[in-house]
């Protein structure tokens, strides 16, 4: 194991020296677990660096991102062509591929953004049940590859983590390996600060498979390997480690972590580690060490190509694998219909007609499968059926929201989160994730406003609609009735660069469209009713209050106001639009815009003098019609504020 | 136990009548947990119901929210004045204090708002910690008393339960005890399609006491109260219990949880329970045993009065307890200074000089003690020292967020959050509570801005302002410089009725206000430079752009350009000022706003024809003076877009 130690050695010291070349960065991870890291990689991993891409590779998550240098090392050593010597030299500058945490480029070997602690090990969880769901339906011959994921202490206290614990442990993900970085100590130093409880214990409780090595033995770390390999339960390596190990002055100790390195702390370390070499200089028996080791995931790739090539499932494979929507594949969406209908109960509809037509698509619910309906003709993933298409997460959802990133960074699968929109802020970190890593996620969330009724403030979303709006990258949509949402469904699914929610209704919503002949929401607002030139009044509108502008617009209209009805699904895709387009829509008439949530956004389309029917507070505790007239969000509002804008 | 049994079925049946008449409701909880409620209030509960403020009463939560007529059947059989019988009966309508889920009201006995899974046991964890907090400074004659929460599956599957778990036991907190409903259903069915963990063993994992009853023996339930009370570490009761226990076409099944309940149902369950009392009809014997049940409580009540009346304490108790502030208590707070300097040192500095000043603060932070600095002259709240006001959360923000809310609900001290704004999603949830439930609780958020640096955009808010300014009741405040951040730790102690947050910077903010005699940040914004008449410009700015509005203010004047930079640390203040004073402040020239950060909402404040200099996407990793550079926000930007608008 000596040729696996200087492996080792040859991380520690990229990170030494490219932490001195920034003058920051995070050293205790990537010393701490350099035998950890050497020893996967030189005995286990399954990888191709020179083809990064490979759909069967290991899935490799760097859960504790701030030791990203140990990533980065690990994939220059092992001949990932953009993970160049001089990329290292550029950690944490500007465009460099060696950000300060990794951030998401897969040709490059990192396969996930990282670095809000827990973010991580919930995404590897996502990770690995997309193996299975792919393994069940391609066979072991094309799918059959490991996640493995570098965990520290911190990922292991956030709330998500213990969530990815729990289910991981459930679905018995044999294939998911987390290897603790135990080195006792986080950013406020001594770990028994804050936590006191039995980490392999609680991993034991939850159904896992634990062994506890010295981190630093590579012979123990390999025998681990080997074990957590031949488990069925999934793993965790609880790896005691010496944070910082390698640098005398902080070696096991607080700063360890991320104390600024010194020039003597690099020429110490390489009189204790007996490393002669220069900075940045690795010798070439040492780099012949690791290319070697990466024959044997060279070789498999080779095979795995050939089997590819001749595999009966190729053309489905490689169009699951590349994300391309099937031809026709929208056709049989649902169109118009005349009764009202729950935009949540359209949504379930679009989502069942594809369970055939988009295998691909996979659903996740926090515990909420009858009041949000998605699951109907799908069955259940679970340890007895890897073929199942809708998975049981429990009512965790911020694992939820990141298991979705997981599985689509993986690739292969579409996913589709559900709950409702006042737990949306539970998950809102990991879907910041997918929206920072454009992820082609698609979160679905019911019971978007007032019209929850009586479960009251807490479940009532008010200002959740802007605070996502807020968010780059995020396209919100909060369909009218069942056409818009079945063209939601189509818009969203065509987006392969980022994720998309929809906020839908609980109660019914008036069917508002019937000519389905072009997509309209893809658009992001467009006049319902109404002419676009002589007009008196605007109304604009999304979600179920476009009908209330309609029910609207026919007493005004009577009236001698001439009334157009702007739906505005998605306020995104609108701002896409070219400014004439967006002229034309809103026009120039007063504007009144009606949405039951907070004002706060709408200015960007309302001017001073316009009005804004809608929520002022939180919510209550009463049934949906009651609220809607409590809070003044109903037609004689917008009847009333129309006459005083219009003068009649 | 008979009388016990009665109790317990005067709860069931309250429960099922109030539901039936509400034709909606979560009877599973109530009828499941009635033997335990009722023998917790019968031999254990301190709780005196006609002094429902009583400082000293044990505090119940109710973290299963949704089983709400639990607690409001709880409340009136006890005594509770405002919960009479016809308030049960007004369950889930509009302004009725039985809400659809408990909603803040401690007169009448609801301690806090809950149903958000998770929440309720995570404000518990608070709650427990704040009562040891008291205890060590007033002692156990004042303070002496436990939390009691009921806790449903959910609670224990959502994240911020598990970190309530491990945080509780590291804390030892003895006097927390948690009564788990454990009916093996969750809203999707059998719990087994999400969870197979051992639950007891995760608690012993976390070094709680635990127990495990049949939920429904009395007489067992009793045995274990007994044993939780003595045990010194936090307990668990485990309930074996059945969902919906009478009700036979319910009792056991998914349908327990929720589903409508018929007339059948509820005259089913009067011959299932030999209940023949009609509907909200209790007996007089048994509203009796309940009465005689409070009578301890108000024993303990009356003695504990008389002690507090001599104690030498007493006026300083009552001053923690109404949340007072001292006379002249801010005049120290840190005023002008000549150097530049970080606001989250700024903050610290506050916040120690109250160290003393203001002892009732406790403070609370998520494992970034150095970069936040928040605890300096604090000891740690910890096992050995109960007097400790610096609490080391560990990385469970989401549990902070939530324990502050606790303690504030719970009353005496006030509590200080601190982690990194883009840590605020994780805990966001739990904000949104206590702006819901009006808590005073202070968010200290360090590290606003692209101004991190080199961590990148995972640690870099972009849209998380706009997302907070979007939140009902929660008082935002960016302060520019030492003197804005002092001010705006003075508004927000004098503020009773909401929580307020303060984003504060990692980098060095210029000092830019040196008269310090009045609190100009009370105001939200106000006129820093130049004159509120003849102006050619408005330059309006937050934080750490302040000092560059300032600078670039330096530049424009000489050319000519009259130019006047509003501050504006907190938009909700300013949006409470009269029109008049806004429109002095705001002007009628061209206004630029600067803010490193997503221009979301600043239409707000902004005029089509104005300009936004800030960030459109989301950050980078680079060094904090680069990215400001990179992504346009710098004094050159400002006086492009200047010459621009004034036509220079």
């Amino acid at each position: 194991m000596t040729a696996i130690q200087n492996m080792a050695d040859a991380i520690r010291f990229l990170a030494i020296d490219a932490i001195r070349t920034a003058g920051e960065g995070h050293q205790g991870v990537p010393l701490g677990m350099a035998e950890i890291a050497a020893t996967l990689y030189a005995n286990h991993l399954k990888a191709a660096p020179k083809d990064p891409l490979w759909p069967d590779r290991d899935r490799v998550v760097l859960s504790n991102g701030h030791g990203s240098m140990l990533l980065y090392a690990l994939l220059h050593l092992s001949g990932y062509d953009k993970m160049t010597l001089d990329a290292l030299k550029s950690f944490r500058t500007l465009h460099s591929v060696c950000a300060g945490h990794p951030e998401i480029e897969q040709n490059a070997g990192i396969e996930i953004t990282s670095g809000l602690l827990g973010q991580g090990i919930a995404c590897a969880v996502g990770m690995a049940v997309a193996e299975e769901r792919l393994a069940a339906r391609f066979g072991r011959d094309l799918v059959d590859h490991r996640t493995w994921a570098f965990v520290g202490d911190g990922c292991l206290q956030e709330g998500m983590g213990q969530e990815a614990i729990s289910l991981a442990g459930h679905l018995q993900l044999g294939r998911l390996t987390f290897l603790w970085d135990d080195n006792q100590i986080t950013d406020d130093g001594d770990t028994a600060l804050s936590i006191s409880e039995d980490v392999p214990a609680r991993f034991c409780a939850a159904n896992w498979h634990v062994v506890s090595v010295d981190g630093h033995d590579i012979d123990a770390v390999d025998a681990a390997f080997i074990e957590a390999k031949s488990d069925p339960r999934p793993s965790l390596i609880a790896c005691r480690t010496t944070i910082a190990r390698g640098i005398p002055r902080l070696q096991g100790k607080r700063g360890g972590h991320s104390a600024p390195l010194t020039p003597q702390d690099a020429d110490e370390a390489r009189i204790a580690r007996s490393w002669p070499h220069p900075a940045f200089h690795i010798p070439k028996d040492i780099y012949d060490d690791w290319h070697k080791a990466m024959d044997r995931g060279a070789q498999a790739q080779t095979e795995w190509s050939k089997t590819l090539a001749t595999h009966p499932d190729q053309d489905e494979f490689n169009r699951w694998m590349t994300g391309a929507l099937p031809a026709n594949w929208a056709d049989n969406l649902p169109g118009s219909r005349n009764d009202a209908r729950a935009t949540i109960l359209s949504s379930g509809d679009a989502c069942d007609i594809l369970t055939e037509v988009l295998p691909e698509l996979i659903v996740l619910c926090a515990d909420l499968e009858a009041p949000t309906n998605h699951k109907r003709s799908r069955d259940s993933f679970n340890l007895t059926n890897r073929a199942g298409t809708y998975v049981h997460c429990g009512v965790r959802e911020h694992l939820m929201g990141a298991m979705v990133s997981g599985i689509a960074a993986h690739g292969g699968l579409r996913p589709i989160n559900v709950t409702y929109l006042a737990f949306a802020d539970y998950e809102r970190p990991a879907m910041r994730m997918a929206a920072l890593m454009s992820l082609p996620a698609i979160y679905v969330f019911s019971h978007d406003s007032i019209g929850v009724g009586s479960n009251g403030p807490t479940h009532q979303p008010v200002e959740t609609l802007a605070s996502y709006r807020a968010m780059p990258n995020m396209r919100v949509f909060r369909p009218a009735d069942a056409v818009e949402t079945a063209e939601a469904w189509e818009v969203a699914l065509e987006t392969s660069d980022g994720p998309s929610m929809f906020a839908l209704s609980r109660q019914d919503a008036d069917q508002v469209r019937s000519d389905t002949s072009e997509n309209l929401t893809r658009l992001g607002a467009y006049i319902l009713a109404g002419k676009d030139g002589d007009r008196d009044l605007t109304l604009i509108a999304t979600g179920t209050e476009v009908g209330l502008a309609v029910k609207a617009r026919d007493i005004l209209e009577p009236l001698g106001i001439r009334t157009t009805v702007v739906s505005m699904p998605c306020w995104d895709l609108f701002e896409d639009q070219p400014p004439a387009y967006q002229a034309q829509v809103l026009g120039d008439a007063p504007r009144i815009a009606i949405e039951a949530a907070l004002k706060f956004g709408w200015e960007r389309w309302l001017r001073p003098t316009d009005r804004f029917i809608g929520m002022t507070s939180f919510g209550a505790s009463a049934k949906a019609p009651v609220l809607y007239d409590h809070f003044g969000i109903n037609d004689n509002k917008i009847i009333v504020a129309a006459k005083e804008l219009t003068g009649r």
